[in-house]
């Protein structure tokens, strides 16, 4: 891959995005026989930069550069000099100082990622892990990766992307993504919770759920955030499942073959049943699980490991 | 070992216990020597999930995960997804997804450990950190093997158990196992601090410390939680350090050979005092030192390690 | 070297600093090379105790530490049983029964590390991370470091140390360093600022900064602590940085191949202005980087690591 940071899907061309997928399933696929470490980032420092909490990105990432390798450094920005008034320039300044090969950065500001990265401040690869309402690019690569293995492709595929799409990183990731990747895509939200000029997104938008999924072969419910259900652009909680949750019977609108995504943690009984959660149609547990695969493919190409990733596990002999 | 996961001492058999006590010697003579790490679990991820902080158990997982080579992610749960209300049940099965191995959990609610393992959700051994009031078994394996390290065998041995037994989740673990490797156990305590049914337990109780005293071969003081000592069943602190804290006069009722074990952080001059702390009866750090064995025999009997745990060092040519 | 801890810059000898410093030169040179990681520490463990948050620092150690292949425990005494009561003495006790070889401890009472050091506790090496007021000797020989490869030697240079040195460690620390090494010193300062007793240390000072700058080889600014700023010794911001924060009129007082250190993190437009904070003459990154190298060295020399730590990379035939 050309390029040395990865900050936005809409920066992606089809050849980048399918040489991350194609990757990661080649890392996969390694990391499922009995020795899962790979030796390709040794020697290379990885540094989860975190401006606001996110437990279950960080290990995932974490895991990911471990399974190369590589040091991995957790940053927390609570209770350092960052809060101390430090400027993300010299916060990034200081990680470059030290050494870091890539930079996984976590921000509470749209835009946080490309600053850090675009600024001229670091030679390290950054990776936005979320930054605002804005993208959460290895996200949207990992949905992709999952939709890929379980209908065959991306391409030609119809997508719903279900909720508060306004506030949602992981949606605007999506369709950039999956747009790049030739799916049609329908967002599905109140009208308080679609962003302004969603009529020039690449994809379509709907008030109603119901008479999207149909024609669905792929539904992903958005997380609610709790904090925001008490805003007057919120609908009730109750009103909200209601139109708007994936229960049993509405998932049986689907077609035999669709799935039901979730990036998870998921709000059980509220955006998503607990019958659905669980039920052979969800992919929940399997985008974990590509999430993994899809930011071991991420570093090692931003990284460009010395040796090939593939067919050369930690104790094999071309060492 | 045929077992999945470490729950709880009642459900190890006099040859678990036995397994388990004896691959930690062998670990401890290999860890004394120069190069104390091991190959073993390279390529596995323990991961440390914390609902509530310990950082001495935490940290002596991880030391004996990381001697073993494996990987270790730390997961508390504060500030995490968990806190946003997701389930147990998410958790585990995004820990699952991520590919841990194992899962070391500390959990506030008594049953924590259990639930986890057994709902049916991961493949991942569980090791039960300590849950509420219930179990920290690996607390009493390292107490055991102190004991056979200091006085040659457990069977046949008294060891009494003094202090607040009613919250105490060390002192049902070792009442427990002590009781299944043949050592007769007296719980010590004030009427208010001994749970109801304790009649039921396999061991005997009273309410006075000094006459007990001459018959041990062990005597184990359990921490004072402070927070505790403000609340109606507890004495006040002079009452209890006078009737039930072990000083210099009282330590000098025990046979000569006898030991005085505590598990750690110690409230010196409550239930203990500095010179009884100090003196050479005291196993405390060793207490410490044997518990990083007795972790990494039971992460390496879980998880099976692929290659002996013994005599392979990192350097070795059995590679 | 012959010493076990590095507790203050005022216990080392011109040979002992020399060899840090000499040691940190080799570990740079190789640390630039395509593999930065060296085995000379594997199986040894690090443990940063950090009593008080400082992430800069612990991230430097334990980036220093893993590119030797130690393990690092991560112990904030935040949360943990140190804020539960628990004593210096049995924390100490505890690191060392988990087989610790080195403590690096950041605390905020001036004398912490010395007494985890030296009431006998342990045989770990201690290294002092910084103590409340008094000493951050790893900032002194970074600092050091810095001077040395930017003006080619220390012996006979002239160093002024400007802004809060009442409570800076690292001022206390780079005294006596440079002392050593001979260079000569001067304090600048508010008389507020400035700590009783400072006609006895090896140095001048000053209540005035321009007429100093013209004879520097070096400033080095001090941070401000802004919870400092608003008690009654403290001039006021506006006051503050016009006499003592460094402008780029004021910078050009200096000789030409003078230059401006400062240990971040930075105030930049307090005491020191952003265009001098990244002019050719700030050493502010390079410090950073410098400070891995010379935490290598320290480390090193300290676990005296069974191999050469030139020399003989990761993948390196001596194995």
């Amino acid at each position: 891959m050309a390029k040395r940071h990865l900050l936005s899907t809409a920066d992606l061309t089809v050849d980048d995005a399918n040489l991350i997928l194609d990757t990661a399933q080649e890392l996969a696929s390694v990391a499922g026989r009995a020795i899962k470490k790979l030796p390709t980032l040794r020697g290379r420092t990885v540094v989860n930069l975190f401006f606001e909490d996110s437990t279950r990105t960080r290990i995932s990432f974490e895991t990911a550069a471990k399974r190369l390798s590589a040091d991995v450094i957790n940053f927390s920005a609570k209770g350092s000099s960052v809060s101390k008034g430090e400027s993300l320039k010299d916060t990034a300044l200081t990680l470059e100082a030290m050494g870091a090969d890539a930079v996984v950065v976590r921000h509470w500001a749209s835009g946080g990622a490309h600053r850090l990265a675009n600024a001229g401040w670091i030679r390290s690869s950054v990776v936005n892990a979320g930054d605002g309402t804005h993208e959460h690019p290895t996200q949207a690569l990992l949905d992709a990766f999952t939709l890929r293995q379980r209908l065959g492709s991306v391409a030609g595929r119809h997508v719903a992307i279900v909720g508060d799409v306004l506030h949602s990183r992981v949606a605007r990731s999506n369709v950039h993504l999956l747009a790049t990747l030739g799916a049609e895509v329908t967002l599905v939200a109140p009208p308080t919770l679609l962003p302004l000029g969603v009529e020039h997104w690449p994809c379509a938008s709907s008030y109603e759920l119901d008479p999207i999924l149909p024609k669905c072969d792929a539904v992903m419910m958005l997380r609610v955030q709790r904090e925001r259900m008490n805003q007057a652009f919120f609908p009730t909680e109750r009103e909200y499942s209601r139109r708007y949750g994936l229960q049993a019977a509405r998932m049986a609108l689907l077609p035999q073959h669709a799935v039901v995504m979730h990036p998870g943690p998921m709000n059980r009984g509220l955006e998503i049943s607990a019958e659905v959660a669980d039920s052979v149609r969800s992919t929940v547990t399997e985008q974990v699980a590509n999430g993994v695969s899809v930011r071991m493919a991420v570093l090692y190409l931003l990284l460009g490991g010395a040796e090939s990733a593939i067919g050369n596990d930690e104790e094999g002999s071309a060492r």
